[in-house]
Parts: structure tokens; sequence; C-alpha cells
């Protein structure tokens, strides 16, 4: 690798390590997704060396950054979040042209990743992520005195941060990973998604700037663009690395985790890997209203060509006219969907694959097809079939990435309850129900409610809200780890750990733990949560 | 496996599958620490049909279970926190034989026990882990609305408790795993330590009587005894089984975090697995009150003949007269230590072949041991190496369970950072020091922090204290997750997960998150946490 001065307008194709705009000896192109054609300029191709390098700067970070006071840290990612907007137009243009997406869709990715690193900023200022608590010496208690013990919570360490292909703003170089990751002070190596290098050169250049203009260590953030699956399994293989964000397939995701298992030190990964995102016609609802529901359905399944980890891929219904009508509906709305450019090549000929294999298998059919387009596009499906077909293959369950769902016809309620029971881990479940179905669906609430992290009724999961209440997470496999989220201010716990100090004296303590409060938190005394003092 | 009518006084061998007491066609038996002779009755080794039935009964009682009130579910730990009280002394008499430990300390063990049930009671009825959340809709948002959105953290499902050997009540059938997963909502299954059996099982029977006194689903809590390594792993491999709970030794908690991995399902296992609790001496304090600290480390080291896993087992300060002073005024004390009953003579042959092994490598001397005694008793022992050794062999830090610590003589202060650096994750880590040492002492406390879940000054690692702030956790390897601990409130957050409803009609909504706030509970709204309202 070569290192040059480095810049943050333009477009370079250089992995960026700390301060350093650095180049390799092997490079790649990004590709048109709507033609197929080659972008300028080539990318560098970081390998194991770019890794430890950034590692090692990563982690010479830590320290200080991971002590930073809540203002400071806060104010910092306020600046990513100015510095990203300040990118303007050239920003969208290339991601339109990398990624297909239309440019409405990228503005408003874009206006979620800048609130998103606001709202973190807001939380880190609150302090409350750090947990203080204080169990104040009992110097007399009996039979033995209690010593004062005073616990926060403190950065993991260095974060690895995997961009998805299909949000490459809100989940790629400065999104909710990487957002959380900063708020809770770790510093973070993205390894950068090749479908969209350029928007991720853009973004990453922009978090530097944040961080120079911060007066923070310049470890603080490197990026590391690159191809190849090599780089990806060295940087989680890096020692000095202590948490795993990544967003993406299935597949991609349980490669890192058997990396991260087999480290001589084990770390967590986080990893949102897909999901079929069941959604339950209650019969009323069905019976009332079938056709606005399957208007909403394929709106909610094509749109931004279904490349959401929340598209709705499997309905569930109770056989009979409505449902036949719901289907008729739909296939209509299907055939008419206007075919969209998918992110990339290869994401549509796995997309055709999948539809295909899937209409091969037993006791399915192709209820209706989109109409075919250009390189890039792919035409919609919906397929259908039998609860008894999906119980005994459990196949007929799994993702097909991209704008195709399956409808399931089941016999009864409790036909339903038992393909609940069939599925794996989810991100979301829906229930479309009207009052008539509030018993039937009363009971399926607590089942749905093991299988994902969200819950929904009367609506369509795609969409997902960035706030304090949002789960964007769930039981494996939707996700290594359901006791997390990666969307939403709760996300900061994953790269979080607890240390407790024990009789240390004053000038010992971490600012937070300190008696005169000099972060101004809300801390919990003896059990009882003191409120924030004035500033 | 066959059932018998159950009672709740005496020990029968059985397993306790639900209301069920369980035989089994191989048995196992118990045997005194002291003597080694084999102690009455005969106990079931449970196998995969009771694995089978426990866990098919927790599923059973999850529903219900894991939605009690706050109410109902502190009054059940009560009950089980008095129903051990009421064993009275038949469960010291029998632990005591069990493990050799003595009476004062298991007194002090039994009433840590059923403290931390008590803790957790008035942590449960606080809510406060319901963490309840909600984003209110806004119907009239640009350009989208935001939905309704409420969040709850809910049990992850049932949970396998592994208990040890050295705590038989508080990290054993009703410690601190079991109270903390409860307390979240999940059934447990026990699989019981085949070294203490009889003091498993009447601890069983006192929280069996708790979940029917408390009228619960009796899949609330089973227990399996049994010595064979296959108990464990059918329970860690039942797809039921949602979590684990686990302390022992590094090699059974690493096999149990290989066969979670390996499910078709991974789930989270929490193992405490080991350490040796770096001890740092620095010089001011060292010349200050060498001898002082000689003592209170002995002390420490062969408190419960050393079984602790904060155990210091490792001590560093900079070589010179200071140092010396206190190696032979520790060493003194060492010989005149008396020797302490084992828990088994498998821990005792073990603990001597670990300080045989330690003392042949290179580099390393014996400093003192203490004198021999019975055939349960092991001598406590002093050795001693210089930390160029350890630097060059990693095996100088691991554990000797057991009365036995090595102290690593440093060249400098830089020297102390370097070994520091070198060792693994750890639970504990102590600094002692005077006035003086502050300024070395505040560069290492970071370090030391990274590395363990508890840092302390001027004490001794043993002691464990269960209340808010405790951190009983640390980086791998002292555990399989240093995001957590096992002692104190902040251990109910292993078993819990969160999930968010969207747009949910108010009658289909979980109680803590209904419009009307039935369980009174402290949430936040919108950002702003409400406090809890009065009842």
């Amino acid at each position: 690798m070569s290192k040059q001065p480095h810049g943050n307008a333009a477009i370079r194709g250089t992995a960026l390590i700390g301060e350093a705009d650095v180049t390799t000896s092997e490079t790649f192109r990004a590709v048109d997704a709507a033609t197929g054609a080659a972008l300028d300029p080539a990318f560098a191709s970081a390998g194991a060396g770019e890794v430890e390098a950034a590692c090692a700067l990563a982690e010479a970070a830590f320290p200080s950054f991971s002590e930073t006071d809540p203002g400071t840290r806060a104010d910092f990612l306020e600046a990513a979040a100015a510095a990203i907007a300040d990118l303007g137009p050239a920003l969208i243009e290339r991601a339109m042209a990398e990624t297909g997406l239309p440019q409405a869709r990228l503005e408003g990715e874009r206006g979620r990743t800048i609130g998103q690193l606001r709202l973190f900023a807001n939380l880190v200022r609150s302090g409350e992520w750090v947990q203080a608590t204080i169990d104040p010496a009992q110097h007399k208690r009996q039979p033995l005195p209690r010593p004062d013990l005073r616990r926060r919570h403190v950065a993991l360490g260095p974060v690895a941060v995997f961009g998805a292909s299909n949000f490459p703003l809100a989940f790629s170089v400065a999104g909710g990973d990487t957002a959380s990751a900063l708020a809770a002070g770790c510093p973070v190596v993205v390894k950068g998604h090749p479908a969209h290098p350029g928007t991720g050169e853009l973004v990453a250049r922009a978090v530097r700037s944040a961080v120079a203009a911060s007066g923070l260590h310049a470890g603080v953030f490197s990026y590391l663009p690159g191809p190849s699956n090599a780089l990806g399994t060295a940087l989680v293989a890096d020692p000095r690395i202590k948490a795993v964000g990544f967003t993406g397939s299935r597949g991609g995701g349980l490669a890192l985790m058997r990396v991260a298992a087999a480290r001589p030190e084990p770390i967590p990964v986080y990893a949102e890997m897909s999901a079929v995102n069941p959604v339950l016609l209650l019969p009323a609802a069905l019976r009332a209203r079938g056709a606005a529901l399957a208007t909403g359905f394929v709106q909610s399944l094509t749109m931004g060509a279904g490349q959401f980890c929340t598209n709705p891929g499997l309905l569930i219904g109770i056989a009979g006219p409505e449902l036949d009508a719901f289907a008729e509906a739909a296939g209509a709305a299907i055939r008419e969907s206007a075919p969209h450019t998918m992110l990339t090549a290869d994401i549509r000929a796995r997309f055709e694959s999948a539809v295909a294999a899937m209409a091969e298998r037993p006791g399915v059919t192709v209820a209706a097809r989109g109409a075919k387009a250009g390189p890039g596009g792919a035409p919609a499906a919906l397929l259908r079939t039998e609860a008894r077909h999906l119980l005994a293959d459990p196949s007929l369950t799994e993702e097909m990435f991209g704008p195709a769902g399956i409808l399931v016809a089941t016999t009864d309620a409790a036909e339903i309850t038992r393909v609940i029971a069939s599925l794996g881990g989810q991100l979301t479940a829906t229930l479309h129900l009207d009052p008539e179905d509030e018993p039937l669906a009363a009971a399926l609430v607590p089942l749905l409610a093991r299988k994902a992290g969200r819950v929904l009724a009367n609506g369509w999961p795609t969409g997902v809200e960035v706030c304090h209440a949002m789960v964007h997470g769930g039981p494996f496999p939707a996700t290594s780890d359901g006791r997390t989220t990666s969307v939403g201010t709760l996300a900061i716990e994953r790269f979080l750990r607890p240390v407790c100090y024990q009789d240390l004296p004053e000038a010992l303590l971490p600012q937070p733990l300190r008696s005169d409060n000099p972060w101004h938190l809300a801390r919990r005394i003896d059990g009882v949560l003191e409120p924030q003092p004035g500033r």
C-alpha cells in the first residue's frame, strides 16, 4: 500500500486509514446498476496490510475516544451528520448510479442517516448509556462491611462494521452500526461494500473530516473498500477488533459468526441477516378489505425492488373465496407493477434463480409475475402454496431477496398456529385484523412475539422508524443475536460492557463515577435512580 | 424413568421434573469430601429422557410464566427464599458433608442465596427490567406519519442452569443464574452438580414447593441430577432451551459454548469460567505495609481452600528488597496456613498436578508450601517467577484452582504494563497503592478495566457483593461473554430480549405497554423517562 495526502471532496478510490489516503496494487471498479457499465475511478482493494494498519490505529485511538465526555462525543456525531449533509447532490448522484435506487428514496435515506447520527448524539449527551450506578460503602455493616462499589458501561473496543448493499447510506459506512458504535465510544473500521464504493468513500471522507474537526485521534474511523471475502475475514479475525456489526445475507453473516467464534478470543457478531416477515391475513379483515390489502401488499413487496430486510415475503390466510379474491387482486397488481433496477447483476441473478427454484418445489405455483425489463430490472413474483406443503418442506420459508412473496393457504386457525411454530426467527411479523378477529389475534400475538423482534397490526413491515421503541432484530436466523436491535437508541448497548470499581480513591475513578458527578449524569445510588442534576 | 408421588422434606435421590419425582435405572452417589466415603441415598442419573420431559414442561410453562405480573413473580421468588430458609440445619449439614466447607461459610452462603432471591424479587417488583418504552404515533408527521411503537423486554425462553461445585448454594440450584432467569420470567431446568446432589435436591424441593404454593405452572422449575457430560450436552442442545447459565471450569464452559454454537439455532451461553485475578503491589504500598499485605494476601488465597473464582492467583510487584520481604512474609504465612478440605478428590488431584506442573516450568520456583493434611486437605502454595518468564510463556498465567498463587517480579513499571497487556480476560484486577503510587495507578486503571469486570483498590478480590453496582464477569476467557455479569441485579438482562409492537389495538398489547399502565411502570415516553405512577 502507498499513502498520499488526503482530501475530503472528491472520490479518489483510496482506502482511508486514519488521516491517510491509501492506494493498493490491486483495484476494483464500481458498476452502474442500470447499465452494467464500469464506473470511474478504480478503487483500492484493501487487504491484510490495510486491516493491520487500520486496527492498530483504532486500538491507539481507543483509550482517549472511549473516555471522551458526552458533549465532545455528541458534537463529533453531529459534525459527521453535517459533513454528510454537506456532500450535497454529488452523494445522491453517485449512489443512484451505483445502486439503481431512485433519487427520492436516496434523499430520504440520507435524511434518515443524518437523523440517526443526531439521535445518537442526543442519546450520548443524556449519558443514560453509562448506567452509572453507585452502591456506597457501609462501613459498619455486620457481619462484614460493604465496600464502595461503582459501575459504569464503557466501550467494548474497536468495532468492525460491514455495510449492506441495499441501504448504501443508512446501513452502510455511517449507518446505524457505525453511529451506535461511535456513540458507545468504540473506534470503527468499516469494510466498504463493493457495490457502492464511491458512495462509501464520500461518506467516509465526511466522517473523517468530522474526526479531524473534533480534534479526535485519527484512528477513531477508518474505511477499507474491497470486494474480497478475505478482507472481511482478516478484519473480524484481528485481535484488536472486539465486536462486529453486519447487515447482509445469511451466508455472509454465518461466515463472520464462524470467524468470530474461532478466534482465540471469541467476540460478538451482530449480524442482521434475512427474514421473510410473515403477514397474517385474518378472516374478517380479508373479508372486509381484501382488495385494499392486496394493493398495500404489492406496494410493500415491490418498493425498492423488494430489497428490504423487512420485505413481506410470506403471506398466510385461511383458504376460501376471500383468499382467492385477495390472490387475484394481488396477482393483478403484480402483473401491473413496474420492474425496478436491482442493486447488482449478481443480486438480480440470485433473485431470478430463487424464484425459479421456489416455483419448482412440490405444491408451489406461480400466481403472477411482473413484466420483464432491461438488464438491471427484476419482475415481481407472487407464488402460492398450501400450508401442508410448507409444513413438509421448510425451504418454502426461505427468503427470495427481491420483489417476490409466497401466499400460503391454511385450512384453519390451528394450521396458522402450526405454520407460525414452524418458522425460524424473523425481523417482523404482521397481523391484518378487524375487530372480529381480535380473539384469534390475541392467541397469535404471543406466538409471533417469540418469533420476531417487531409485531405489527394493520400495516406493512417495510419502513423501520429510527426511535427509542424500535426493535430491528429478532431471533436467529433473522439475526445472530435476538437480544439486540440494529436500529434505534437501544442499538448502543451492543457495544458496551459493564465495569465495576471497588474502593477506588476519587482521583482514580473514571469521570462518570466521581462523587462530584462532573458529567452531570442521572445515577442510581443504592438502587434509587437520582435524576440528572442541573448543569 | 419412573415417577413417584413427591415430597419436599427429605433427600430421596430423584430428579424433580415439574411436580414429579423421577427415578432412573442408573444411579450415582455423593461422596463425603473429608473422608471419601460414599453417602446415602443413591441419586437418579438423569439422561436424555429426563431432559426431554423437563424441557417439554418448561416450554409449556413459558407462555404463562413469562407474562406473570411483577407482584406474582416477586412473591414466588420470596417464597423460594423462605422455603430455602425453612430447610434449616439439615441443608447445612448435608452441604458440609458433601463439600467439606465449614458451617459458618455455608450459613453465610445460604444467607447470600436467600438475600439474592429477595433482591431479584425487589427488582422484579420495580418493573425496571421491562424497559417499557413508548413512541406515540405522529399521524401528521411529514413526509410520512409515524406509527405507534411500543417496546418491552421479555423473557428469552426456558433456561438451562449448571451449578458450580465451589458454591453449592449461591452459584448452584437456586443461585444467581437461577434467580435472575426466574426473575426475567424464564422457566429453569437445572443440571445438578454431582458433587453435592443431596444439597441440590433439598434446594430444588424448596424451589418446587414455592412454584406450587404460588400457583405457577409446574414446568417453571425442574432439577436433573447426574454425573455425565452427556446430560449437560443434551440439555444445551434441546431446541426449547434458549440460554445457558454456567459456573465452572474453562473446559466445561468451552464445551457448552461449542454445543450451543453448533445448534441449528445458536443460543447464548453465560459461562463464568476461570481467572487468576491479578493483584498489583505498587512500590509505596509495598514499602509502607508489605507485611500486612502478605497476611491479607494469604488469608484471601487460602480462604475456602482457595476455591473461589476470584482467588488472587497472580501477584505482580517490582523486584527489590521490599518484594523479597513481602515474599518472605507471605511464605511464612503459607507455611503456617491450615490445610482445608477441598470440594472433591478430583479437584484436589487436579490442584496438586497444576501446582506441580507450574513448578516445573522454566523460571518458576516454589517459594513456600503449607503443611500436608488428610485425604481431602490441600496444602497452600506460593510460587515465584520473573516477568520475563511469564511474558515468554503464557501458561504461567493459567489458573491453579485452589490455594496457590504465583508472585511475579518485574523490572519496572513498564514491565508491569507489558504483563497486564499479556493477560487474558479476568474477573477482577486489584491495585494495592499508597497516595504516592497514584500517578502509576492512574495509568494502570484503564488497562486493568479493559481486562477485568471489576477493578479494586486496597482490598482483596474474594468476596463478591450482591448489589446493583456489582460486575462478576469480564472479558473472555474469564467468562464467555464480557458484556454481562452473573452476580447483581444487572444479571437479569442476560435472559431478556426486546420486542417492539407497532400499531397494536389496546386489547392486543401486553400488559406493561397498555396505555392505562396496569403494572404502574416507569416508562420512557417519546424519549423521556416518566416516573412510576402511584399504585
